[in-house]
């Protein structure tokens, strides 16, 4: 993709993003309709479709040939990452959206024959949209995000994940991932995958692991991190599935070998 | 304690601590000499010394009959509740302020005779300031926090526990705390005791475990936590130590029976 195509897309997305974000802060306080999907704990909201619906209706009107790849059921039917396609989770954290009222992200990648041109997570209740084109640097708002420094020990890491990771689960062995929690400084669990990402760009966490997860959770943030510096794989080191769900870490590249070869790889189901 | 005089140390201490909340702002991006105590991963910065010695030299100009119970070595040698005790920890999270520069806080509690009168938790970088005086409600920043929900069930919970939980430790059997991961709605790990125990105020979790911690870093928080309705014990219902560590469960009160007799009790050690 060019430059000048990559910015008018980079400029489009980001004014609908924005706007999804300020309908759904006016409607905050809204008394929600909560439903499951999958399982008691997967939740979907009016809210979640709408914002959906939103942001589908805009690229179809505007980038008629681009294909859309997203949680809610708007979107296309996506068998490979062939021309331009929009990962899209409209929310990601429904959980805090539901129960927080906050600590959610609207999560966009947009893709071009499977490259990663433009990530954006917009944090919407602070207001914080991270954005990044692939090449000229990631952002959180109008502030460039640093590339990460260049040397890390694990053993100083900050890592996010979910506490699934040290429960019985049929993605790896807990005890490998319990090994890793007493060798790392320290670990955390938001609620959001897309935002995790987003920390890991901003370096306030050095890394995130994803079990399980769908590509619209982690599509728009991926790109972020990457643009600092950061390397996205599967949890052997392999490049990430962006067409059905996959278990992930992305982290800062000076402690990526360790993290996989002596963790990761060791407990992998 | 009476209200005139409990409304007076509320006032002054709500001055000394917006007032250490701005000077901690104000040197936010000055580099840090950060120095280990207990081990590796117990960070203490020059900050929180300075944090503390600035609020015990107030107290005690002010208030010279008061006691002090703080971390870093200001405050006194102290063998009972007896009179007036303030209970200190002028970096809660102090990880988080080291990597984060944010997501830490302020806490204090003030007690008399053993009695929690008055807690602050000032999330120092969002300038929100939790506090509460007893009897007389919880407030974030100048909005009185609601009171709890009358019913919740456990299965629809969201709890904040570190994942050392979920590790060998000496404190409790991990595989009953796997369980009750499964058995909730969802897990969180934010870096701060004293953050935490504010949002179980705020209603945003619904409760907070705190494994082998100090006073200081949960007597302000369940000041505010029990305005608003929750409760807070030890592991098995009793009263919480505030005089050494102890390990604690902080939650809302319809889940407490169900938490602390199917899950806390049949794992402690």
């Amino acid at each position: 993709m060019d430059a000048e195509l990559r910015g008018k897309i980079y400029q489009d997305a980001k004014e609908w993003i924005l706007n999804a974000g300020r309908n759904i802060r006016e409607a905050i306080n809204d008394p929600l309709v909560v439903e499951t999907k999958a399982h008691a704990n997967d939740l979907v909201t009016e809210v979640d479709r709408e914002t959906e619906y939103f942001l589908v209706t805009h690229i179809r009107d505007t980038y008629p040939t681009h294909k859309v790849f997203s949680e809610e059921g708007y979107g296309d039917d996506i068998q490979s990452l062939d021309g331009i396609v929009w990962i899209i989770d409209p929310i990601d954290g429904t959980m805090n959206f539901v129960k927080q009222r906050k600590n959610f992200a609207i999560s966009i990648g947009i893709f071009h024959e499977g490259i990663g041109e433009i990530g954006f997570v917009y944090d919407v209740m602070s207001d914080i949209l991270y954005s990044a084109k692939k090449g000229e640097g990631a952002y959180k708002n109008d502030e460039k995000l640093q590339s990460l420094e260049p040397n890390l020990a694990l053993g100083e890491a900050i890592l996010g994940f979910n506490h699934k990771w040290l429960c019985q689960n049929d993605v790896i062995d807990e005890k490998v991932v319990q090994q890793l929690v007493s060798n790392i400084r320290g670990s955390r669990a938001y609620g959001s995958a897309a935002l995790k990402l987003a920390y890991v760009s901003e370096g306030i966490i050095d890394g995130y692991l994803t079990m399980n997860l769908a590509p619209w959770d982690i599509a728009g943030g991926m790109i972020l991190a990457n643009e600092v510096g950061a390397v996205t794989t599967n949890l052997t080191g392999g490049p990430v599935t962006l067409l059905s769900n996959d278990s992930t870490v992305t982290c800062h590249p000076a402690i990526q070998t360790e993290l996989i070869k002596d963790y990761l790889e060791k407990g992998i189901k």
